[in-house]
């Protein structure tokens, strides 16, 4: 994995192995219910303490049902949560008024298996659209997921197969930090092998931490970190009608250190990264730095339409060091760029100057190109604001994978 | 070809099979000037009579050199043009100042073979970006355009075979229709197989009639006819750096009957859907025809979604009924969909009714998508505007020829 774009900091991350399995006071299970044919496909998330929870939601409005009712246990006046239900294999998406019933339902059953209330439980579901959810399976698997219940590694990455769809692996991430002498761990778990926006593919992360704060704190390390990162693999992390990321922190009054954010931004990061590596048939990693922008949204618009461009990703996997795909994707979004401005470089080289001459030959960009990690630099010449956004290309696989989902 | 959406309307129209080749007045020639290795890759195409000129052109900030010189030309006080030169094989997009010369000379050498001032060209490029025009073969190429320059329907498949990039076939239309007991046409060429918007793939088309008109009559009708038909298949028509639509008539001072409008814009549509069912990789045409919805906007936004969603059309070659991917695609774009009332008809057959309700078995929805045209209705309940919109599948050939476009 590259190393990621963080600010330097003297404090001192651990990176830890166990995802959200890491936060002392988390136990998780992940089992097999029967929603889909074999695989996992329930998760139970509980936590020893009451937690704070904060939300970054779908802005689609086509909004899944669990996303709707999960929205109205976190709005109730000093709410707090105790449990995280989440199955793969049904979105419980366009389901009607039965979909909202069915998510009470689960909360209900998985509030009475826990002995707290139901409206203390966050569910989230990814899967096929337009079909029920099945609640008698998911009933005897939240069951067995109590039965199973469990600190740790091992519980965690059971919990990270049971939220899988077309995800290739697992997805978790961790890291310890210590704060007046005490030792803290943000640690998360997330899906997504889509190539995310604009394919509507469902992202969900889930992020917990053992150091206790204020919601409004919890809130803003959250909608940060998720404008950096989730955000930036994906055009406004919003399209999917299942997409969510749920923060969880103990009920505290102090304002979290520097050390907090930064491990919390590094495992969102993580967990974003995993997620474009495990692309749906992707086989390269692009990362897009646009520099020289007039601000930053300007930075992040064209990061994220070069990042989205079928034409980038089809010539990226073909290796074709095709850079006016690039440039056609920043000038058609229309965010102010200046046609007489721009220049590229490719992997730390020089590849294009203002007005379009060219300082890599052709062979030499496209052995660039055959590296797995691409850097791509866009100097729009203009500020000096920036952003980076990271995708990956678009493959035969890819189409081979969503043109037979469902069967 | 299905039988177009155009309103019902007593004027006969008279399908010809000339294209551009078939308006009086106009004659063309296709050579293979060496700008691409074996196929022919530049057209030119006169008028014998001084014609306005109306354009919709690209909107993308990296505007290639073509289309700022040819605007040049077109906003002269009174400017009326005699000729146009197309080239494929080099889109001389981002090439800087030296493009722009380039496009001059273009126009000067066609001016002077011709008799006609430079100003009185337009010229169009279509192929990779970054790369500048080799002016000396375009000029050579010229001389034997204007060589061969002709009437009719072999002139204009020339033409239009020499306008093609990954197209697979020429793209002509044409009409004849009756004013006052003359007869007119109004004929075209275009090019685009790309799926073209997200996908930025060029499209340029050019469209010539004998009936003579005042300039803003030539200027509504190609607007219009722009909005209902090329900017259906492709997010607002314009994305590429080179797209563009040209409209020729003689200069004159009525008002255009209706018979020419439906002409105009029978044209626009068989050229547009004969992109379409040319789409790099395609092996199916669908058309989403978004009903009862707010107004006019609210339609074309949802319909374009759906029509642009890479779920939505991996989904179709696939031939699996997905439709939760059609919904999420018209959720995401947050166009006000209502989520308690939209209802989905699948080739005139009740698909999903309001509340998730299917109305046809996954087996009955997966026959008719065997079909190689699919008509979706999505019914938004909320209104009485509609609008219709035309796309093809993603097919894993899409990434083939997209993978290696210059190799």
């Amino acid at each position: 994995m590259l190393a990621p774009p963080l600010p330097e900091n003297q404090t001192r991350l651990i990176a830890l192995r166990g995802g959200l399995g890491s936060v002392p006071g988390v136990r998780l299970a992940g089992v097999h219910a029967g929603i889909k044919r074999r695989k996992r496909d329930l998760a139970l998330v509980t936590f020893d303490r009451e937690q704070l929870c904060a939300a970054v939601v779908t802005t689609n409005e086509m909004k899944a049902a669990p996303i709707l009712v999960s929205a109205e246990h976190l709005a109730a006046e000093g709410a707090t949560m105790r449990a995280l239900v989440c199955n793969s294999g049904c979105a419980n998406a366009c389901t009607g008024e039965r979909g909202e019933r069915d998510v009470r339902a689960t909360a209900a059953q998985a509030g009475a298996l826990l002995g707290i209330a139901a409206t203390q439980v966050v569910v989230a579901s990814t899967g096929v659209i337009g079909v029920p959810l099945p609640l008698d399976r998911v009933q005897r698997g939240l069951e067995r997921c109590v039965a199973q219940l469990e600190e740790g590694g091992k519980a965690a990455h059971d919990a990270a197969e049971a939220i899988m769809t077309t995800d290739r692996v697992p997805k978790l991430a961790a890291y310890a930090f210590y704060h007046q002498e005490k030792r803290y761990v943000v640690g998360g778990v997330a899906k997504g092998s889509g190539m995310i926006a604009p394919n509507m593919a469902t992202m969900l992360a889930f992020i917990a931490t053992d150091l206790p704060m204020q919601r409004a704190s919890l809130d803003t390390a959250l909608r940060q970190a998720t404008d950096e990162t989730f955000n930036m693999i994906s055009v406004d992390g919003d399209m999917s009608t299942n997409d969510a990321v749920y923060a969880f922190a103990p009920v505290g009054d102090a304002a979290p250190p520097p050390a907090f954010l930064l491990a919390f931004r590094r495992v969102a990061l993580d967990l974003a990264l995993a997620m474009v590596d495990d692309g749906e048939g992707a086989t390269k990693r692009l990362e897009v730095r646009v520099l020289g922008a007039h601000d930053e949204p300007q930075a992040r618009t064209v990061a994220r339409a070069i990042i989205n461009s079928n034409l980038v990703k089809t010539a990226l996997y073909g290796e074709d060091p095709n850079w006016g795909r690039i440039i056609a994707a920043a000038g058609a979004v229309k965010a102010g760029v200046d046609p007489a401005r721009w220049s590229l470089v490719l992997n730390d080289k020089p590849w294009v100057d203002e007005g379009g001459i060219e300082r890599l030959s052709e062979a030499q960009a496209h052995a660039e190109l055959e590296q797995h990690e691409i850097v791509v630099e866009v100097h729009l010449g203009l500020g000096e604001a920036g952003a980076t956004a990271w995708g990956c290309d678009l493959s035969r696989d890819y189409v081979r994978i969503n043109a037979s989902y469902r069967t």
